[in-house]
């Protein structure tokens, strides 16, 4: 018999990743903040729950999808919380992105009541939570990830299993890290072109093939150079993963000098009131200190 | 009739690029600082003159690939350099990688004599130089460019002319910048994977297909897992181009803060005595600031 799912956190991402599990098949009972986010969903037959607690009394696996580590601990550990609902044998699939140390506290406690947890967060933006293509880094026991397979085969297509709790959530944090400093890469070239008064499209044409290369230069540089900053991923998104990024280095005691950078870089942007606009923005705060913009 | 070719600086690039002009027809009159760096081309056809003044005497086109700017200064404007014994009507092409300020001032001096000068540094190593599939960046006039296509053609794949005197330069420098801090972005998230005791190849696996992608981590991050800082281009070399970078930024009046600490945190591996290391090596500057190793 199929798992029976809760899922809480209907936001950007919770919402197409629910619908895809109920076009494969699965009877979802849904818990969010606020209760019109899940009008939409309840009239393509999800079921609403009450709580966190009564979503984890009626489900086998339970999905939550929220902002930050503060809202994933009181979403499974607060009042009214999963762990008062969950029954020994179930399963607890965190898949927002937050602190892998606060990730091992919380399976440690799901695991006293029998229940298992494992830390998936993604990444593919809301376009691949619609399409279900998400990449989902998993951290957790095998055993748990092999009967959570096909939950995770019906909202992505790469899924890897990396290590014990926490990993999923470490893995996402590294590649917060190889985005942040490439965009920061990407945008460094972008300034020293038009300070200089290169043809931009014609630089691009020419770097972009080889050891320069990059995601972030092929799909974020055009979008500058058109002087496009509507988000893929927000600034203000990025900088609470760079947070926990530079929490993670704290606690384990590593100096990430780019990383740190990037993350002072966009803090200038969010005081310039573009916390909203697409991570592509890190460029404006070079081009703010040097006096020069980015153009086609 | 085809164009004369003289070739000046036979190292690792340039012995491959004038062989690779040699098999295309051309004949290559050649000059070197070490004339026994010459004799395996000379065995093979070339003909050898005492001095870029004579090389220029000889020749329709001369190019140039030699190490640092002052180098090209040297062969062009010093005493028994290309200057005293070009014609009007031929035009050096320098190949190096240097300032282009200085390139823009060679360019003048080179007109006054009714030469014409395209810079066109390159990308791709002494594979692509060898092979013949070199990027080549170029400024200068266009009736220049033009002429010289057929000459570009038998070492290069990617051929593209960027602007006026210097922009070559300029793009090659742009290169370097997105090469070297893509760099960065790739050691990090390697050190932060090590130090929180990630299975690294699940952890490249997981991220390298993504927004984290790159040609750096693509093709670095797995010799680095392997320990093997063979070079493919040397930290010595890259640093030469890290110093003209902010040397351009500095006469732009730019900051270039994550190029900037790329150079540093490169300037402590040439410290250790690894600077002939390939660039791969800047996550040793990492490896020891924080105590920790990246290892498959």
């Amino acid at each position: 018999m199929a798992e029976r799912i809760g899922f809480i956190g209907l936001g950007i991402m919770g919402e197409p990743m629910c619908r895809n599990l109920m076009k494969a098949g699965y009877a979802c009972t849904v818990n969010t903040r606020t209760k019109s986010r899940a009008e939409k969903l309840l009239s393509e037959g999800a079921v609403w729950s009450e709580s966190p607690k009564d979503t984890a009394v009626k489900s086998d696996v339970i999905i939550t999808i929220v902002t930050d580590t503060p809202d994933v601990e009181k979403v499974i550990l607060g009042e009214g919380g999963i762990i008062e609902g969950i029954s020994p044998g179930s399963v607890v699939i965190d898949m927002s992105t937050i602190s892998p140390s606060a990730t091992q506290t919380m399976a440690a406690a799901l695991e006293e009541k029998g229940a298992d947890m494992l830390d998936a967060p993604v990444s593919g933006g809301d376009t691949g939570a619609i399409a279900g293509t998400l990449s989902i880094m998993v951290g957790g026991r095998q055993d748990a990830f092999e009967r959570c397979l096909p939950v995770f085969e019906a909202m992505g297509k790469s899924i890897n299993l990396i290590g014990d709790h926490g990993a999923g959530q470490m893995t996402k944090l590294c590649n917060q890290v190889a985005v942040s400093v490439a965009n920061l890469a990407m945008a460094e070239a972008l300034i020293l072109a038009a300070k200089a008064g290169l043809d931009m499209e014609k630089m691009l044409a020419a770097i972009s093939g080889g050891a320069a290369g990059s995601w972030q230069l092929s799909n974020l540089a055009p979008r500058i150079i058109k002087r496009d900053f509507d988000p893929g991923f927000m600034v203000k998104l990025q900088q609470k993963d760079l947070r926990l990024v530079l929490g993670a280095a704290s606690e384990l005691g590593l100096g990430l000098p780019g990383a740190s950078l990037a993350h002072q870089l966009f803090n200038a942007v969010e005081a310039a009131g573009e916390g909203d606009e697409g991570t592509q923005a890190l460029v404006k705060s070079l081009e703010r200190m040097s006096g020069v913009e980015v153009h086609g």
